[in-house]
């Protein structure tokens, strides 16, 4: 142990967590909660300015339904230090010595390096958007929405653009809902999409509603697109956005295309990393192999309960669970995180979208056989005033009937709709054990028969045969 | 075999379907589905004037929100004739001779009566609201909310009342629903309630939210009230109800007490009842001990896979579920009802409330220990525009962590998140699984941790004792 470090206490082990975000901090936290600082000391790394904040929220914070950055912040540095965490923002981990269990850590502003030992580590070093290697990506008013920092970049753009014309790359989760903050500010919106519809975790069938209802939104939806350059006007300001097919002129543009596994520091370290560049771990979110290291959030791989096999899925959701059961079995407790079925929701102004389970494709890969059925129904009694239109795609395993998957597409009350079958898929559950589901019914919040229930009776039906 | 039935032709069999609403013709619609008209004729008999109604739907009508009486029928009497369903209105079954496999039914207004032959029966008569032997209970402009008729004359006492206050007996799910009516309907409400809380299907610390939020909204809640009596003008209508303590002025009263099981026909036939009065059947919906003889709806108890004892709940949803499975086993196929686990939604205008499982009282009456948590939270991100706080109380089986019970008050997006706790009670969950469901988040639709998650979190705590 070098002297930089300062010592553990005697009689008190030292957590050191890499990471200042929603799976590192709540885990801190909840170590604080079953352990006191007499017996534990937590030493918290941040390489940003920020703690505990929400990135999910930045889309509704740069469209305007969010007023201030600040709300984003669930529990600031301050708040955090007084409940006895260590926190050191701007300080970035660069190395990490597992055979001398101890962290070097660099102050961003003064460059200075020490290192600090542990008795316990947790990784929590999140995800790092997919930034692709184009001529001109790094011009003016290109941005990404990963980070606070972030946002604020791209509000400042906005404020100071000379036009009205936005280009968002990509069609997934932060692409539309980046395409509706920027409907929201008054841009004229194009987003340009690698696949053949947006929403790549959809099936392309759903997909397309989509698509349909974005142009209905005024959102100009280009399918197909590879982006071979961004074009930057004398001023070093982005001007235009160039697909193999033509260009579209610009005046801020965002990246929506996705993230990646932030595991250099792991890597670096021989950490075991899984097909996806995340770390792996155990139910207990200890790193494979190494009894002291814990890993959660974004920067992990996780089980797919469905498909039985690992992804990388970085949702603030599961990242905060990952801190909890770390935080949990660190203070000396025990628990466990047994996986995902792969739930995700979201909107774009009033449609709802959601997934949970397998695609079509996912389903294929791993050798399962299915039934598809797509049924439309209502989000309440069709005489009920507010009753809006969903689609609901289902997917059964041929013989077991065992739930693979849902899909909806629809506006108010669909999208949480999706958690009926998350449940269903966790549980195990048949299409046709799901036909019986015992779910609230009144005129206002469902049909008699919920729009789940319907699409189950026609996956059942065609499970059958009959 | 009589001549006034006109016989089955041969090689048919014939199904008589007594009662046309749900249950019933749910039941020949599916078995009509499964079975063409040369292999199997379908007479049902209806003592009303309608079919397949959304008698749900009535306090909505009443109240303005569904502008047409017809837009609450789902299937006309027309409809069903072209499916070739031999349905005969205002022909009320008087009488079930099960030995000789015929029923007696009078037609309504000649009063003429005829026995008609089965091969299979199908009984779904439904349910009589309660009506309190009371003086003056059939003074003019007191009113059940039972049938499209019962509506339809509330609705013309509305249009002839001479003042605007309205007494509502009963805080059930009718008499929530019917004081949202009337105060859309510009009336001064008062509701007399004979428990403690309204909404006695809630615990009553869940209870009194309810109570609260509907005084906000202008509706005046008596607790304890026992009404002795209806006071009468010398027209013959309504002046006020009395309670052992009060006189409430009512130019309009709402009965909303609750209904039982209608099953005198049944009972004269010596079937099987349990001690709520209702049908017992097994699991495909057959009357137990009765191979030919099939029913569903508001005339049966359920079996309640939470508790494991049998209840009669009146509810469209599980009568639709009953009729099915009553049409797929007489149309030669095979379907069960396993049973209900107490799901119910309702709303009193922007008031969401909802529970499933077992309230305290009902584990302490089937010998189950528990831990009670009750928590608030809120529908979306605390920071996305529209959040609105929700309760939510949960309740879990001692030592093993198995969910038994939510109830969640709220607003918008509160009730539906009931089903997340209807799929865990079905599958057996623990309390402790359900913290790591991967239910959909993003900030317009849930906090980062959902409230049922949150709930589960306070009640897996205190089930492990740390």
């Amino acid at each position: 142990m070098s002297m930089s470090d300062g010592g553990a206490r005697p009689g008190r082990e030292r957590l050191v967590v890499v990471g200042g975000d929603a799976a590192g901090m709540s885990a801190a936290s909840q170590a604080r909660r079953l352990k006191d600082p007499d017996a534990l000391e937590i030493v918290a790394f941040e390489r940003g300015h920020f703690t505990s904040f929400s990135a999910c929220g930045i889309p509704y914070w740069v469209g305007g339904d969010v007023a201030e950055r600040d709300q984003l912040i669930a529990r600031t540095p301050e708040e955090h230090r007084e409940r006895g965490i260590d926190l050191r923002l701007r300080t970035e981990v660069t190395e990490l010595d597992v055979a001398g269990k101890r962290v070097r850590a660099r102050d961003v502003d003064s460059g200075a390096e020490s290192w600090t030992s542990y008795d316990r580590l947790v990784l929590a070093t999140g995800a790092r958007p997919v930034r692709p290697e184009l001529p001109g990506i790094d011009a003016q008013g290109v941005h990404g929405v990963q980070t606070l920092d972030d946002g604020q970049a791209l509000l400042d753009t906005l404020s100071r653009a000379r036009g009205r014309r936005a280009v968002v790359v990509g069609a997934g989760y932060i692409g539309v809902e980046m395409a509706e903050a920027l409907i929201n500010r008054g841009y004229e919106v194009t987003v340009l999409n690698r696949g053949s519809e947006p929403m790549s975790t959809l099936d392309p069938d759903m997909g397309r509603l989509v698509h349909a209802a974005m142009e209905g939104l005024g959102i100009t939806m280009v399918n197909d697109a590879t982006v071979t350059k961004v074009l930057t006007g004398d001023d070093g300001w982005v001007r235009a956005v160039a697909t193999e097919d033509a260009e579209y002129p610009a005046d801020v543009v965002v990246l929506g295309i996705g993230v990646r596994p932030d595991t250099a520091l792991a890597r670096a370290a021989g950490l075991p990393l899984g097909a996806h560049g995340g770390l792996l771990t155990d139910r207990a979110m200890r790193v494979r192999g190494h009894d002291d290291i814990w890993a959660g959030g974004d920067c992990v791989e996780v089980l797919d309960l469905v498909s039985g096999q690992q992804r990388h899925i970085a949702l603030g959701t599961h990242a905060n669970k990952h801190g909890q059961v770390i935080g949990t079995n660190v203070g000396g407790g025990y628990a466990t995180f047994p996986g995902v079925v792969g739930t995700a929701v979201s909107k774009v102004c009033d449609l709802e979208i959601a997934r949970t389970g397998l695609r079509e494709k996912d389903a294929r890969r791993v050798g399962l056989r299915y039934e598809a059925v797509i049924i439309e129904s209502t989000s309440r009694a069709g005489y009920y005033p507010g009753a809006s239109p969903m689609t609901v795609k289902m997917l059964a395993e041929r013989r077991t009937g065992r739930l693979l998957g849902v899909q909806i597409v629809g506006r108010e009350g669909a999208a949480k709709r999706v958690d009926v079958a998350a449940v269903a898929l966790t549980a195990g559950m048949t299409v046709e054990q799901m036909t019986a589901l015992d779910l609230g019914y009144a005129p206002p919040f469902s049909p008699v028969w919920d729009p789940v229930l319907v699409a189950a009776r026609k996956a059942a039906t065609k499970v059958r045969g009959f």
